[in-house]
């Protein structure tokens, strides 16, 4: 099960708005005799790959998969089928699926005499898949907001100057959470301050995100503009009163609310448009919006060990006056990169 | 020697003005006879500890210590003397003695016919030994700053509150690094809000460290004040022209400059006193006077996973307006203590 996460993992960023799910094949005497990952939505699931290379000898033999296999017949058949047509004689699963048309797998197996167990790893699976279940859940795409700062907790120094706080070993690790994602989002502050590019650069295979600027007044992302050009695709979220601009032609219009667009429609026209993970790259501002709004799911800190005592924080206020009302995370991984730490935390869905 | 530095460790915060030193005499087969720590100035030292502990199994052994030897009459006879009447054949020591007065005493090991071996595991060696090191180096004691903060950077909520941010884990932790440090330092606006208590509770064995307040008018420690209690010595410095105040008795007069007292002149008097290791407990104008005086040698910081968004920031201005000026650390440890991080990182000297 371990080696059909690792498998699940290859396909983040990539499969949505499909689930990312690996599987394992082993013969009858419990050998290995296939392999295989969701690559695509659209594609064969990661049943049907591991079936194929394993052919005759997944006959009487075990699958073991990411995820409650599907019975029902999308874009490809039901995986169910697939699995009884090559005789596996018993599948371990380790998170059940929580979409009402594709559950119902294990049951469907278990009645045709496979032998089915769930809950193998299944909190590591859970994690792996933590964007896609969030948003099936909550019928909007799971937020990651990604920030670098120093250990005081300054984006930039007082005079502006923020190349380069955090080191190349974080910024590489950056490219590797967009490629992760479905879209990236900045707010039209960072757009026109920054003229960020946005798209993936130096991750092998990845697919690229959408890009979204979330521009209220159809201003801070000017012609010529970097997230303009042709490496990814690029969506400007504006309000359905702001002005027509020749280089923005098809803007997403949505509704006015708070400090600018209505960031719950935002998200769900993201979500109709098939994304599931979203990387919030702020800035501040934003950032503390989609907080304020209960719309952060994780966190990614890129912290670096530099202190600055003066210049903008990475996080602008969110409406928090007292230590009671703060936001609260579940530290789920700290690493080193180069000189700096990486460190991830989760919101628990009682903050939202 | 691994061993010998364990037994160093065991006792920081116990010799100052002296070094931690850790003793493991071998005997003429390799086996450990007798180990031993400096444990507080004025007693033996981890030689002589380790020499009385391993008896007649010292002679034509090896004496494993973290410091050069010294060769110099203290308080106590030179450890030179004391290897050598044990019959010691080899002595291997980890750092070098730069005291003028105590070192030599490799030398008149070699002299005397012993076969002497420097370097083994110095860097672990220096570090254990950083305060004193760095002490004896620039004349001054060795300062390592504290603060606890959220991910933003933030070490209170916008009304004040701060109880608790970091977790009993890290509370508990500051607890071993004052047990560790000589004196333990905050500023009249500490002094005046929280009005902390700073000396040791729960460390079993502890040397109580001085407890020292910055306050320049003399004003922000009133009577009662929790620092004036008898659980630790207490030094209350104020300006030269100060109004006296009959609770407190002694304080130490300093100069002015900048934004309060001289403290280079602090640091100087807390040198004369014996104090190598401070911890700066804050708050964040000190901690950035200190930083702006080069006068920060490490930092220690306790990172809660909280977000606020709003709220005083854990360092103030400290004269740094680009990037290109910002005090950049190194990075030593850093370590999951409960949902909370502390992250350990030295000012190169460069900095200073
Ligand atoms: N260190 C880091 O990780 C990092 C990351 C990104 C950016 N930055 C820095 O952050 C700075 C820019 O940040 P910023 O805070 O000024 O701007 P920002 O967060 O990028 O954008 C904020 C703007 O987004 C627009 N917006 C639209 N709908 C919103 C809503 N519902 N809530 C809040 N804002 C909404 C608003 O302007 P309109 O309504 O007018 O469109 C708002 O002013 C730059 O200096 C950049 O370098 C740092
Ligand atoms: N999160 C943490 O780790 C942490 C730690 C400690 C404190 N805090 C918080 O920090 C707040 C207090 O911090 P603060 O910044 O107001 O005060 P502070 O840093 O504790 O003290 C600053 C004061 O020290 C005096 N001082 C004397 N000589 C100085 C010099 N050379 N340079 C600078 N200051 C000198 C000055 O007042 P005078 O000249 O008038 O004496 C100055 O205003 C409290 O709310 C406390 O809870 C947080």
């Amino acid at each position: 099960m371990r080696r059909a996460l690792a498998l699940a993992a290859r396909g983040l960023g990539a499969t949505s708005p499909n689930p990312v799910v690996g599987c394992v094949v082993l013969d009858a005497r419990g050998e290995v005799a296939g392999e295989g990952f969701h690559q695509r939505a659209g594609g064969p699931h990661a049943e049907v790959h591991a079936l194929r290379a394993a052919g005759e000898r997944a006959r009487g033999g075990t699958a073991l998969v990411t995820l409650e296999p599907c019975d029902h017949t999308g874009r490809t058949g039901p995986c169910t089928r697939a699995l009884l047509d090559a005789g596996i004689a018993r599948v371990v699963y380790a998170v059940a699926d929580p979409t009402p048309g594709a559950s119902g797998g294990a049951r469907r197996l278990r009645e045709a005499g496979v032998e089915v167990v769930e809950g193998l790893l299944a909190d590591e699976a859970a994690e792996t898949n933590a964007a896609w279940l969030t948003a099936v859940r909550l019928g909007r795409p799971h937020v990651t907001w990604k920030y670098a700062a120093t250990l005081d907790g300054r984006s930039a120094a007082a005079d502006g100057t923020s190349r380069w706080i955090t080191s190349a070993e974080s910024r590489a690790d950056v490219h590797r959470l967009r490629a992760e994602s479905d879209a990236v989002l900045v707010g039209s502050g960072t757009a026109r301050t920054d003229d960020p590019h946005l798209a993936v650069r130096g991750v092998e295979g990845a697919v690229q995100p959408l890009r979204v600027v979330v521009d209220t007044e159809a201003r801070a992302v000017r012609p010529g503009a970097r997230v303009l050009d042709g490496a990814a695709p690029t969506l400007v979220a504006v309000a359905e009163d702001a002005p027509a601009a020749a280089h923005l032609p098809e803007p997403l219009r949505l509704p006015r609310a708070g400090g600018g667009l209505d960031l719950t429609a935002l998200l769900a026209a993201l979500y109709a448009r098939g994304v599931r993970a979203v990387l919030l790259e702020g800035g501040p501002t934003l950032a503390a919006a989609f907080l304020a709004a209960g719309a952060v799911d994780r966190v990614v800190g890129y912290l670096a060990p530099v202190l600055l005592g003066a210049g903008p924080t990475a996080l602008a206020d969110a409406g928090i006056t007292t230590l009671g009302e703060a936001f609260r995370l579940r530290t789920t991984e700290t690493v080193r990169l180069g000189n700096d730490l990486r460190i991830t935390a989760n919101l628990s869905p009682k903050e939202h």
